[in-house]
């Protein structure tokens, strides 16, 4: 798994950044959280397809966060897509959608589930696949209806020692999945063998979290509980807390104690303000709370899977 | 003036093209026309600040003609324009924009007017100032309602020779004035005197067209009348005739015979099919029917004011 920032600016463009935009690769599959304004040429410059992508995740319905999905959607459908995809995303959006040409469902050809971000609050899990879950939580953005995600993938089984399980009596395949599965099953003599006396440790579960626009709040620590990476809003340095407050931001060290506070592995900042042309004031503040923060890079991979000590973003 | 392709790819990008959009700048202002998604993130590269335009002219609604309409009028409005915006376009876009988050009226610091094209009909003048006109004029892109524009520059007086003014007996300041505007005048003595007495030549008018999608149609050589500069689409070469009357484009040799009829001085091709990385084909084929022929190339400016021959885009 990889997240490739898209863009990684806030609403005032600078220093060659573009509108929020994350796109997160797990076995050739994209999840897409945010897509800002131009995302479908963010998607080219890091040689992204966008016929992989499976789901869209608005945080909010801020222009600098979804208007670039209209123009994707249209490219989509160009390109002859059939898969039907799911844009998770505030429900005005439907409202939107069924009026804009090429974009409403007549013009488009595969069709689009829309999940309304309203019912998270009520379900939080707003799309799941047999490997991996996403749920959406509330975050503090002032008067805009705003979530964050989580993606959490499911505990898989541990690698079937083969030799122990045939030690112990089991000989047939179906026995051996059925192992692999969490099942107990017979050997020959009659005698229960359990998965745990033939499965190693579960692999290590990847956890990723985006809060997209907030101010620090609860529901970001709750979002990103024991995250493997987690991209916090980071719009402005320390010296400009009052202003974080008052739009509905956080600063770089806002964002780190909410790192911290949730025990998650790997920090990544991202939303910067166009008044920060140098990054390194962020990052250097926020590592004075959690050392393990980096500022996201547009087009520079994050791998989640391996896990460097320091983390580095290349 | 000068013409600056940001986007001159057909609706499957490729080759590093962008969705369609030109921004022709005229003494410190932009007009732009047309506005595929990511429009915005173009500007920024071509260093044209976004608060000097003045005008967005649409040909039609498809996706790749004004999908990056909304985040460039979202991020105009974060930068806290204040004056209006003109924006010509089929008049289902005003009720779109009504219900739009950050771009709909209410979310904007700026107020936009909306020029239906279809009104273009009956009057073809959109929008004009004290120095120019532009005209709308409906071409043939099958079963969308599009438009193409042409910009012409009102005709100016010429230069005023003054001693020939003073040998003629014309003294203050006044008469000059009058004379440079068009009024005939008397002088000390009662004798009439006329601007063609004492005025130089008009300066040459530049008139710029742009056709949008379109096939050759009647009106697009209407519309390009003497123009001095004038950009047609030319999706396919000329082995693909007929996949561009099935799709309501031209190729190139179909606009370089629009060129030719309309007496231009100059033509330039755009809004390319992904089937061509290299347009050295587009241009020699339309170079045999109109010599005076380029390939648009994005972010590299055609002058207008100049009329090098042959024409050469940098």
């Amino acid at each position: 798994m990889k997240l490739v920032p898209l863009g990684t600016s806030a609403a005032s463009l600078a220093h060659g950044r573009h509108p929020a935009s994350l796109a997160l690769v797990r076995e050739g599959q994209i999840l897409l959280f945010d897509c800002g304004d131009g995302t479908l040429s963010r998607l080219i410059s890091a040689t992204l397809n966008h016929g992989k992508i499976a789901a869209i995740f608005i945080s909010h319905l801020h222009g600098d966060h979804y208007l670039g999905l209209f123009g994707l959607l249209n490219a989509m459908s160009r390109r002859d897509r059939s898969a039907p995809l799911v844009v998770v995303a505030p429900k005005l959006l439907s409202q939107v959608m069924a009026q804009l040409p090429g974009v409403r469902a007549r013009d488009l050809t595969f069709p689009v589930e829309l999940v309304a971000t309203e019912e998270a609050i009520a379900q939080p899990v707003v799309y799941q696949t047999r490997a991996y879950k996403v749920e959406a939580r509330q975050m503090d953005h002032g008067t805009a209806f705003a979530v964050g995600y989580r993606l959490e993938e499911h505990v898989r089984p541990g690698r079937l020692d083969v030799a122990s399980a045939m030690e112990l009596g089991i000989t047939g395949f179906r026995d051996f999945w059925r192992l692999k599965n969490g099942e107990s099953v017979h050997n020959a003599d009659g005698r229960l063998v359990t998965p745990d006396m033939v499965l190693g440790p579960p692999p290590p579960v990847q956890i990723f979290a985006y809060t997209g626009d907030t101010r620090p709040c609860r529901g970001a620590i709750q979002l990103a509980q024991d995250a493997t990476l987690f991209v916090h809003d980071a719009t402005f340095a320390d010296e400009h807390r009052r202003k974080a407050e008052l739009t509905g931001h956080s600063t770089a060290v806002q964002a780190a104690k909410v790192a911290q506070e949730a025990g998650v592995s790997r920090l990544l900042l991202t939303h910067f303000s166009a008044r920060y042309k140098d990054l390194a004031l962020l990052v250097n503040q926020a590592r004075q709370v959690f050392p393990e923060t980096e500022a996201a890079r547009e087009l520079h991979p994050v791998i989640l899977d391996a896990r460097p000590t320091p983390l580095r973003v290349e």
